[in-house]
Formats: structure tokens, C-alpha cells, sequence
């Protein structure tokens, strides 16, 4: 019942000042004080609500990607997959590209985190994409038993990570649209152009 | 003709305890005067011989990659991908990924640290695969306008980024077998199984 008491206007507040602090400082010398102490809340609160700073990070990144995967529906995959893309916000993925990077040796350092980040923002993305996936076996489009099905997180991760290492051009949802077309759809067996 | 002092297994000492250090203390507290110390060098040395600690961090980088890849040539793509997974060593792999974790926030933070891993770590590595890749368009595996060619990195950072936030099963040689498969030699339009 305690956790009935934020409102989700607050929670949102809550999470923009964690991501803000992640930015700033990094994972590990976020910390539940300073968090309290940027949004005027008791430390108490934040325990309540999260239960620890692994999941109060983990909750963080999963409320600042509003886009609900599972919810897209243009009726093909080639659609769904470049529909996911347009949703996104230029600005959005540098941000997040930032968060992470700061986040990575703090996964590689503490399982607890790994865990919290897998369990609360990377599993719903997964089940959102594959939603999109199944609905396209149903119609037909891939096959349900494609051995590319489950690398599609490695294959989007990848441009992400890789991308601002290779290249000067920016992330952004240019790169994506060519990317989708040039590797994700190719992998998976949909056949290129239009549907 | 300073840079002729160091004999090549002195120099790789020095890369192997830049690299411990990485592990050790990340790259922001990974200093020239702790290097100097570790390997009995005089940070003279260390400057004379590689400029500033970017570009000896990417030194080290690249020196913990034995393989040469452009030196690899099974007379298929297919066979090419499959012997540079196989010439990789599976401890190798993981120490590789606690690196570049540890990397990823300084490479955001240090426009030098991205500039000198570039140049002297990923270009390398890229111009290799392009030979592969050249030779395959050679003999005509694949076409020379494959719009999947320019993203051959993206998909190969991605199996090593993504697979560790999401599974529990180790990173290693299986899973670059199957993700060369499933995803890299269908995107390039090789055909699955054998040649």
C-alpha cells in the first residue's frame, strides 16, 4: 500500500532526477542521499518505493523510453520495425546512449545491478519485440523457427554501441531506418524494398 | 630513433600492465606516472615512445588482439568468419568485454581517448575485415553494393555488448558460431549451410 502514495507525475520527476544524477556522476557514486536530496524526498521513501538503487536505476531508464513496443501495429514487420524507429527521438538516443555507456562497467562490477537492469527495462523491451515477432510468424512473414530470432537485441544493441565508435555521423534514426534495412530485415529472411 | 629503444617484448610488458591496470582502475584513474611505476619505466619513456595515454591505451588494446585478420584465407566468407571466431580464445573474449566496459563512459568523456582508439585500434581491426570482405566480393560471394558490408561491425560489437546483458550463458567461440550463422552471413546474403 505504501507504494500507492507517488503519484505517477512524481514518479516521473523522481526517475528524470536519477537519470539526470547518472549523467552527472556515474553509477557508482550515485547515491540514495543524493537522490533524496535533488528531488526533496526522504530516504525512507525511496526504499519504500524501490527497494534499493539497482531497481530505482533499472525503473529510471525503463520510464524514459515511453515508446510501448508491443502496442506498434502496422501490419507488416518491415513496418512495425521502421514504426518502432520514427517513435524514437533524435535527441533521445544521444541521451541514452550516454546513460549507458556510464552505466557499462557498473554492470560488468555489480550483479545486483545486471540483474535489477535485466529483470525491469531489458526483458519488457525483449517481450515488446517480440510481439512484433510473433505477430509476423502468424502472418506468415518469418519463419518461426529462423535462427536469427533471437539475436534481434544483439543486432539493435550493436548499432547503437558500435556506431558512435566507427563514425562522426550522429546516431539517429537515419542510421536506423538504413540499418533495419541493410541488416535486420536481410537476417531474419524479409525480403528487401517495400512489403 | 628513440622509438627504436624498446625491444617488441619489453614493449608488449608494458602493454600487458596497461591493460592490468584498466582492470584495475579504469581509464580516468589510470595514470602515466602509475604505468611508469608498475613497469619500472621512466614516464619519459612512456611519452617518447607513444605520445600521450590515449594513444598507449589503444596501443595496448590492439596488441591483446594476436590474430591479424586480413592474414586469414579458407577461400570462403563463410570458412573466413568461422576461423577468426576459432582463432579467438574464449578467456580472451571476457577479459576483452570487462575491458571495453570499463572503456565505454571514458570513451564518451575523452574526444582524444575516441580519436586515438580509432585510429589505432578499430580502423585496424575494420581494414582487416574489409579484406575479407574484398576477397568474398572477388570471387563473387558477395555483391561489392551489398548495403549490409558498411555494418559488418555493428552486428559483431553487438553479439559482444548485448549477449552479456542478456544472457547468462558465457560469451565465447559457440555463440559467435551460431550468431555468424543466424544473423552476420545471412544479412551479408551468403547463403546458410556449408559452402
Amino acid at each position: 500500500m505504501a507504494r500507492s502514495r507517488l503519484t505517477p507525475e512524481r514518479a516521473a520527476e523522481l526517475y528524470e532526477a536519477v537519470l539526470d544524477l547518472l549523467r552527472e556522476v556515474g553509477y557508482d557514486a550515485l547515491t540514495m542521499d543524493a537522490v533524496a536530496a535533488r528531488t526533496r524526498s526522504s530516504k525512507a521513501t525511496l526504499y519504500r518505493q524501490w527497494g534499493s538503487k539497482p531497481e530505482l536505476v533499472a525503473m529510471s531508464l525503463r520510464n524514459s523510453k515511453p515508446v510501448d513496443i508491443s502496442r506498434i501495429d502496422t501490419g507488416s514487420l518491415r513496418g512495425d520495425f521502421h514504426e518502432m524507429v520514427s517513435q524514437a527521438d533524435d535527441g533521445q538516443m544521444e541521451r541514452d546512449n550516454a546513460l549507458m555507456c556510464g552505466l557499462a562497467r557498473a554492470v560488468h562490477e555489480n550483479e545486483d545491478l545486471l540483474q535489477a537492469l535485466r529483470e525491469l527495462f531489458i526483458e519488457p523491451e525483449i517481450t515488446g519485440l517480440d510481439v512484433l515477432l510473433q505477430r509476423a510468424v502468424a502472418r506468415g512473414e518469418i519463419s518461426a523457427d529462423n535462427p536469427a530470432l533471437k539475436y534481434l537485441s544483439h543486432m539493435l544493441v550493436g548499432a547503437f554501441v558500435a556506431h558512435p565508435l566507427i563514425s562522426d555521423e550522429p546516431m539517429g534514426q537515419s542510421v536506423l531506418h538504413e540499418y533495419l534495412d541493410a541488416v535486420v530485415l536481410p537476417a531474419l529472411g524479409v525480403p528487401a524494398g517495400g512489403d
